[in-house]
């Protein structure tokens, strides 16, 4: 059987109503990709699912081709809007809890977000990352340990916020300095932690281009609770991508992008007479690597 | 109860694999715009359900994030890749099947494709609409009339196809002449309509982009049926945007977009010894308007 013959046999017939997902994905070639052949077909029958369900008109659909052009063209090197979008339909969220399920206790997984920055200068425990001397002072600590609560020695804790006014240093580049609220700090053999950051603020996602105008027409806010980002790698265990939020925090139960997690709230303690005005201790456990296949 | 109550009664916890869908849902707020709030609620299920069937890997998500970037930012003013990808998907053509439900005798709708152009000037019956002298000649003749065949006066009929190298005008400025292949015809008392263009030959859709990548790693080739465009509006009818396609042709049953029709398949006729080459007969028969509500 040649490739043609077998591309006329699974022509189903000309495309209708009815027959429309079994007549697009029938038109798929023999000599596709098998998991890009599996992953469109389902895409292909969601869609056509949801066009049918809803019964789309055809303003609606012009809508649309418009809303993920203008999200397509708003992209630069600094702003991500269809990782905005994905993280507002809670679709960034499912992608993380599928591929990182954990049990505790293991630390569990969050958003990543689109303001992490590779090559940050290692520290020394105890430094200080806020470097433009803005906000309320807090000190982070903690162990990072494998599942039965031993040390791990050599993990790499990656951390970042937003400063005071609410913005990352890369939104702001020559306003805020570069690294500010940022570091890298490598544990010993004691598995700890500890640094002297501020205490995260609340702030809205960037909400004035497509994703702002969807929020809004769904009578959505933008803002994420305060949080501290973490990224922890160490040799023999998966890597934790993970945030720890502000209890308290009024956005908690209804953050933007859906990322917080009931074991992700950290307590935050005021401090008096002390050289720092707050406290936020947070264990990470690591799972142990997967199994290559 | 004020909307910051209901939002919060709408919370039904924090986000998890397994309430992805109503923790999302669950998140737009009582001043919503109600179809917009119904559609995305379906998009949103219909999303998720597509990506905990595949269960998608971070890895994918990553290529879907950039591939609809890329289709966002190669679209101009000439180039529509998101409608590209909406009529490869077999989406354009469910949207219009739902939209322009026909029972016969009505002619049956189909894509109306991104190359038509308002405000091309009006011929006379029989003109050519051939400027640029190539191809083979064809003659189109038919009549319009309502569902009883009783013909209907001042129809506008818009046509448009490629030329004989498979480019339409627009895609060509500078090359071809412009309004090449392309006229408007209105019809008198007897409802008919007749012009020479050229007997239509197929053509790739461009697959120099994002969704050209696609049909490729699906194994499926860019090509429509050669085909002649229509759009034909009368005053008191629904608007008709259909094609006939060339009966014969090669990609009939494998059209890149899946426009064809068993109804919308036109005989032409070669003619010998005459002015033009060949022939093709076709009558449009229009459904009356809806009722406003």
């Amino acid at each position: 059987m040649t490739g043609t013959e077998r591309r006329g046999g699974d022509v189903t017939g000309y495309f209708t109503e009815q027959n429309s997902v079994e007549t697009v994905n029938g038109r798929t070639g023999p000599n596709a990709d098998p998991r890009l052949a599996h992953v469109m077909a389902s895409l292909v029958r969601h869609l056509h699912n949801f066009v049918r369900e809803v019964e789309l008109t055809q303003d609606e659909w012009e809508i649309g081709i418009d809303f993920l052009t203008r999200t397509g063209q708003i992209c630069t090197h600094e702003r991500q809007e269809f990782i905005l979008l994905s993280d507002t339909l809670g679709v960034s969220m499912l992608v993380d809890a599928i591929n990182n399920r954990r049990t505790p206790p293991a630390t569990e997984n969050t958003v990543f977000g689109p303001f992490h920055v590779e090559g940050c200068p290692v520290r020394q425990m105890g430094d200080s990352i806020c470097l433009d001397g803005k906000g309320e002072t807090c000190l982070f600590a903690g162990r990072v340990t494998d599942l039965d609560g031993k040390p791990i020695s050599g993990a790499r804790i990656d951390v970042w916020s937003d400063n005071a006014d609410g913005y990352y240093d890369v939104q702001q580049p020559g306003i805020q300095p570069q690294w500010n609220n940022r570091g890298v700090f490598v544990t010993g053999d004691d598995g700890q932690y500890s640094f002297v950051g501020i205490k995260p603020v609340s702030y809205p996602i960037p909400d004035d281009g497509p994703v702002g105008a969807m929020l809004a027409g769904l009578d959505r806010h933008p803002y994420r609770p305060a949080h501290m980002h973490y990224m922890v790698r160490a040799e023999g265990f998966q890597k934790l991508v993970t945030h720890t939020f502000v209890g308290g925090d009024k956005y908690l139960e209804s953050d933007a992008v859906f990322g917080v997690k009931q074991t992700l709230v950290a307590p935050f303690t005021k401090l008096d007479g002390e050289k720092t005005e707050w406290r936020s201790d947070y264990d990470f456990v690591l799972m142990p690597a997967r199994q290559k296949r």
